[in-house]
């Protein structure tokens, strides 16, 4: 496309594009932004190496004129959209780019791939908090998604509200809490349940959590109160008829005066199982392959049109294909989220053509992202990844009640053109 | 686990770990294992940075003596395995790792994440493939998951049968094939789809691929062959009912003397409207997400567990967990493929402790993956999947047809321990 653009003299059109979803998958109520932090950094260092372009002259992918184009390539345009951690709604324009069209359209494939991941894991994740009501979950899911994408979805996780993930790479870039588990494995390593908990305790000391289903789970129970004694930190179950068992555990413990020593369930939990859990004495949380693949609905299903352009001679037009099911809205976008006098949110109303000035039930829901190139320094790295996390939960506080049902359903709140 | 095994002696102790699944997601007959080249390159590389480990000390999350294990960490045991593009059922060990518990059980994520990800888009894909009964795919999911998910996607989805993938560093990084289409944002940049046809047609050759579904099917298909004559490529339709409007483009096309301009359609695929599309005229597919997020079953369900050890005076010891549901059968295991006379798979037989000598109806499925720490070099790169592309035809060909059904069902053919 660029070198057909660049041929035609429209590649440097400006042009505006617009990333959003027609839907929120899986019959939500409402969807949470999340990726924007990892994809403003992307962006920033996006280049083509010297070995790419001599792949793509070798391969004729395309003409001298557009590998010296690319060779040049650094996103000079600017970049507004709707703040990390933000919920959404079907049409919600969460990303707005402005620059010429080569250089916006070839941020396509980044974008999206960045955003539909990271934005289903986050909006599963979010299900998950709510139905845990308080209680504390751990995402554990890297072994159930690509090796990088494991990384995202930890920090996706994260921003939705978990309280830490058993991903290190993910602690050490995003700043997110880490732990640790140990597996069966583990105890079957050692000649007896006994040895491996003993060399468990002596490594961590007795606050450790010991897994108790390797074998028999009473008498796991009974053996890692006898070694770690009553400050064992917490057991943890991973099979079995969950909340009967956790209830007969809790017992257990407490008639072995293990009161404090808390309990951790971990098996093939999604917001479902979790929040069937509600009645029971559970502590904590583990959630791994529902979290990483998005409970269900694996790709956000945002995409990434042009909604305006310039003609040749600079006027601004709105574009929209009207393909059957698929249209779209052209135009310059601005949304905000209409609030009641008490602060619920009411309505997704998104202004097409010039900005109008948010009265105080109106929150404008776009930020600058990106200004002439430049990433905003705020939302980048480990500090961009709490502040979207903060955002998300004060987001999350202004849905009606109806938002955290977790059966299929519409919107929470409609999305009015206006 | 690491820090905890080498305090208590343990972590040396020579173990054998398996990766298998415990069912086939999604119903299906039959999974394609996908991923072990890329994983046999990554284990070869896997080292921990003075970064790392400088994190790792900092935020105390493991001893020092731990940190000097892991400082000098490079895999130096052996793996077995089903060849990439192998086909593969409940039970299958698919991989079978040697080495100290410690330098096998650090694998576990890196290992799984490849492999669950990567199989669960070729066991998908493959259903694509019989369901397109010989006519091409082109894999163009890279938005619709991670991005570097995408890569590893248009990977699989090749060693599964696709012809190709829009990914570019697939191509690169994998010597697949590549493809390019353009977008409506390309027609729309232009002042009216004339003027963006002729500006493809002028860059690419009239043997190009038009997208014709942006304002009026029937008047582009009209302006794409007066403009590249009937010597036009193919054009493509990604929008509205499919199998009516294919076969209507298709008597435009004729009608128009455009009998050899191919058409083809990327409206939301998956195995089962590519199936519902076997009786129109169709010549290509192009498949986004249902591809990428392995239509459904996003993770394969692999997991990674401690079958068999040594114990202190070096003796093997098969170990395996009891837990509800989810016990495991300890002990090393030497799996063969049943073929009757005519070469057809009528079992999985996977015989425990000695190995078997297969006899001419028995094909032996593990193969040396990593010698003593070096990597089978025929497996790697490019040559490496275009090997297993091979495999997983071959393999394919040996099922019955019963495997090809779409409905949901039982593995097409039952797994033996003997």
């Amino acid at each position: 496309m660029i070198d057909a653009a660049i041929r035609s003299g429209t590649a440097d059109r400006p042009s505006i594009f617009e990333v959003f979803a027609r839907s929120l998958p899986g019959g939500r109520r409402y969807g949470v932004v999340a990726g924007t932090g990892r994809l403003l950094e992307l962006i920033g260092e996006f280049r083509f190496t010297d070995a790419e372009l001599t792949w793509l002259e070798n391969e004729n992918v395309v003409d001298t004129v557009t590998l010296d184009w690319l060779a040049d390539y650094r996103f000079a345009g600017s970049v507004w959209g709707y703040q990390e951690g933000e919920v959404y709604f079907p049409g919600s324009p969460l990303l707005v780019i402005e620059g010429s069209f080569a250089e916006a359209v070839i941020l396509e494939t980044l974008a999206l791939s960045v955003l539909n991941y990271d934005s289903s894991v986050a909006s599963a994740a979010a299900r998950m908090v709510s139905a845990a009501s308080g209680r504390p979950l751990a995402e554990m899911g890297s072994r159930r998604t690509g090796e990088w994408s494991a990384v995202a979805a930890a920090r996706a996780a994260y921003i939705a509200g978990f309280s830490a993930t058993s991903n290190l790479q993910a602690g050490r870039q995003w700043g997110i809490p880490t732990m640790g588990t140990a597996a069966h494995s583990f105890t079957l390593l050692h000649d007896s349940e006994e040895d491996a908990f003993r060399a468990q305790v002596a490594a961590m000391g007795p606050g450790t959590t010991l897994l108790v289903d390797t074998y028999d789970v009473t008498a796991a129970v009974n053996l890692a109160v006898k070694i770690a004694g009553p400050e064992l930190g917490a057991v943890r179950i991973d099979s079995g008829d969950l909340p009967e068992q956790v209830a007969a555990v809790r017992r257990q413990l407490d008639g072995l005066g293990a009161e404090n020593t808390k309990i951790t369930v971990t098996n093939d939990l999604d917001e479902f199982t979790i929040a069937a859990l509600r009645a029971a004495p559970v502590d904590s949380y583990g959630v791994g392959t529902s979290v990483v693949t998005g409970s269900g609905s694996p790709a956000a299903g945002m995409v990434y049109k042009l909604v305006a352009r310039q003609d040749a001679a600079g006027a601004w037009i709105s574009v929209a294909k009207r393909s059957a099911n698929k249209a779209t809205v052209g135009g310059r976008k601005f949304p905000v989220r209409e609030l009641s006098a008490s602060g619920t949110a009411t309505a997704e109303v998104i202004h097409l053509g010039s900005p109008e000035l948010a009265t105080g039930s109106q929150r404008p829901l776009l930020v600058p992202l990106i200004v002439e190139g430049e990433p905003e320094a705020r939302f980048l790295g480990a500090d961009g990844t709490a502040l979207a996390r903060a955002h998300r939960a004060a987001a999350i506080a202004e849905l009606p009640a109806e938002a955290f049902r977790l059966g299929r359903g519409d919107p929470v709140i409609p999305t009015r053109y206006a």
